[in-house]
């Protein structure tokens, strides 16, 4: 049982670098913004988790480069979920351009934690619940 | 009577976009740290202030774009405080590259607001008396 | 005659700072994204202004912020060509959040140059001519 | 034999995001200045590597978070090369805070393409031999 979900972004000049491609580093950017939208299709956002309290921070990024993306290429970004998040949750990520040419891929581990004291806690119940995958 | 100090800055890569200089955008980061460097020359941190429960958003910016700056410049943005501050603080800049030639001129100007509720308020009585121009 | 466009874009959260809003620098990626989308519409890409050789660095950026843009808003940007271009373009912006409130008001100019020698040039004849409102 | 070397890393107000900490993505940035600074102290600047006709692209980044870095921090960013470039250059990477806490830990790893092809090539001899631990 797997989610998942195929976000479509328009790379920014602002986000390309001289050597004529999107920097590296701006990829969290366009990756955060697919599991935003993977979740939004489940009825949850982000700023409701952080309503309740809970704050998800970035416990660990990796990213395998292929090739570059261009600017004003229309990027498909696939996002999995691939486990059910108990005090993680782990997406993967596999980006394309229009030519369907696969340009990288990776892997995101969040946490969960309070936003009050950042003591790590579980996966709320109500994130949990609307993920068809696993409620 | 005027405050000023001149910031150095390296350019990155990732601040440049794939026209081979520095994205327009990017130089909102370089001025905020010029004024930051220049406030700290005074014994003020923008952290204490918002430890004081004050925040200071931007009210305007413009900046008027003569030449671009290039990877690995060694910029030398020169910034100005030209009024003593009461609701606004108002800085100027010049961003001069290696070789002495202007790349831009700025104004940003700030507003102070109550942390809790975004209210804006007069400039904090410790700040102005750490300003050597007008204490 | 002007040429009008509303685009919206979607706050992430790597563009806010820790003032809980979009960090002020960053209208610059969200202006450039709405003023491609209105050329777009016209028929125009700027990948193709940049393969005629031809370059359009920003020459003068102003921004007033009246109020802030939050995490995950909707954005509503409306962009305007005010004036037919000859060796400038220029672009009012004005930046709405959901509720209809008006964020801030920005102008950006542009200016056309070779790409090999940076010289300044007209605006290009297959520009102008899908322009519907000067065509 | 290893190469290493401590960069100091100023955070801005602007690499923050509202979680009150640097944005995971903009960790790509600092890491890129503290190892051009540490090749520029073995007389190397990544530029001359691009005016020799070689790109440098990144092929793999992963980085594995500890804490957060806040705004204002001086961060201490332990960067080292472990293995003699050929046809990939590794960068191991440690960053500190102010009070000597490990942030994070992170392996950025380059490449090395012709710049007018995109062809891999090996690493240029001129930049092997300014690396004092195996020249």
């Amino acid at each position: 049982m797997t989610l998942d979900y195929v976000h479509k972004v328009r790379v920014r000049y602002g986000e390309t670098d001289q050597m004529g491609m999107v920097y590296h580093g701006n990829f969290a950017l366009y990756f955060e913004e697919a599991r935003t939208e993977m979740l939004r299709r489940c009825g949850i956002t982000y700023r409701e988790v952080e309503d309740a309290g809970i704050l998800m921070p970035v416990r660990e990024m990796s990213i395998r480069f292929m090739k570059g993306a261009m600017y004003d290429d229309l990027l498909s970004i696939r996002v999995q979920l691939l486990e059910k998040p108990l005090t993680r949750m782990s997406f993967n990520y596999r980006t394309f351009n229009e030519r369907g040419i696969l340009l990288n891929t990776a892997t995101i581990e969040l946490m969960f934690v309070k936003s009050d004291s950042f003591r790590p806690v579980k996966c709320p119940e109500f994130l949990l619940e609307r993920l068809p995958a696993w409620s």
